[in-house]
């Protein structure tokens, strides 16, 4: 078993390398990057989709999609709305990682974006084990997952500098304390950034796009050095 | 990396051996098991409860948890509706495995028990390739999760017996096409059983419920003797 234990923690250290070296990309292109997670069907196309339309006129977006299978369901969702988009197949592994981010930036055109969205495979467990490079971790959960999920899976909470509750709108058909869900997330990571919106009706999803592009317009103006070295809490 | 695949396989075949000593064992007690998987908040546990308050006048229940983490909020619900349940914290790990159920099966008191319910971890992805060595397996789609999953997550529904779409409830509030998601499911899985059901109002539950009894019955009848030889088609 040590001996399995010792190959993980070599894939583990090698993902960090390759991590490291994405993040130098993104910074010499001046493109933040972002990882979205989340469950499957909390909504991260829909909330990648909703960013473009807000953001598109502003910022000079890419699109990196995530799937288990060759479909390409989202990817064509955003080339639809006139955005570049890459899809990694995993072939059926559950989860991203560094290596897997670095065979797809040579197809992003770095120069020509302001910001790099990742939308990691449909999984509460395993994206949260492999850094990618990017600058900031954002969990999407949605109201019909259930109040009690950081409590279930708290893994995915520690390392995320922002989550979103998408599907706000369905709030008054289900059994779900708001005010449950946020002590769960503050016990993991006090210092969360936390959006409640609805990708239906549109409510609560400026804050989120503000916030957002705030974040890139510092990161480009060199306002937040943290974001411009490689911090091993950061994926 | 060839010898880490090799090490994969070596790992896959001893899970298959152990999940062959956990049938006969459930075989050998005339217990008939199932394994339940799903997403992360798609209603297992809801279906599991509905199933007991539904069964446990006329079969005799048990119920094994299987977490990332160690809270009990699952397991406290299956004690509260007056069952037994063992819970599995796997340690972060992202699916039950074989040997952890057979390290849960003592706990059982298998000879006081027809139908074992084994609850994996939230995954639409991982458990799909570790057998336990239940009878049948099952997943539980929800109707928030959206009509594309069969499409996006193909291998968890490849080698299942049955399949719930649950939280019907919803139908009205939420865009999802149940002919788009019956087609994903039917091109992977042409004989899988297929129920639609709300844990909330009750609608469907029945024909979940009178399926499972049915086949517990034939199982301790002995009328499907494939249910009492290993198969390694089936989990």
């Amino acid at each position: 078993m040590s001996k399995i234990v010792h190959v993980v923690e070599d894939i583990m250290s090698a993902n960090d390398d390759v991590a490291a070296q994405n993040r130098a990309k993104l910074n010499g292109a001046g493109v933040l990057g972002i990882n979205i997670m989340a469950s499957p069907g909390s909504g991260k196309t829909s909330v990648i989709l909703r960013t473009i339309a807000a953001l598109k006129d502003e910022l000079r977006l890419s699109v990196v999609e995530g799937d288990t299978a060759p479909v390409s369901i989202d990817a064509d969702k955003v080339i639809a709305a006139g955005m570049t988009a890459v899809q990694i197949n995993t072939g059926g592994n559950c989860h991203l990682d560094a290596n897997m981010l670095r065979q797809a930036l040579p197809e992003l055109l770095l120069g020509q974006v302001d910001l790099l969205i990742v939308e990691n495979v449909g999984n509460l467990i395993c994206p949260a084990g492999f850094k990618l490079g990017t600058h900031f971790n954002v969990v999407i959960a949605s109201v019909p997952e259930g109040d009690d999920k950081p409590y279930k899976y708290p893994n995915i909470y520690r390392g995320i500098d922002a989550l979103i509750l998408n599907k706000i709108d369905l709030l008054p058909y289900i059994d779900f304390d708001i005010d449950y869900f946020k002590r769960g997330v503050q016990l993991l990571n006090p210092n969360l950034i936390f959006f409640t919106l609805s990708c239906k009706t549109g409510e609560g999803l400026d804050a989120w796009v503000q916030w957002l592009k705030a974040r890139v317009r510092a990161f480009q103006a060199h306002e937040d050095s943290r974001l411009h070295e490689w911090a091993h809490h950061h994926a």
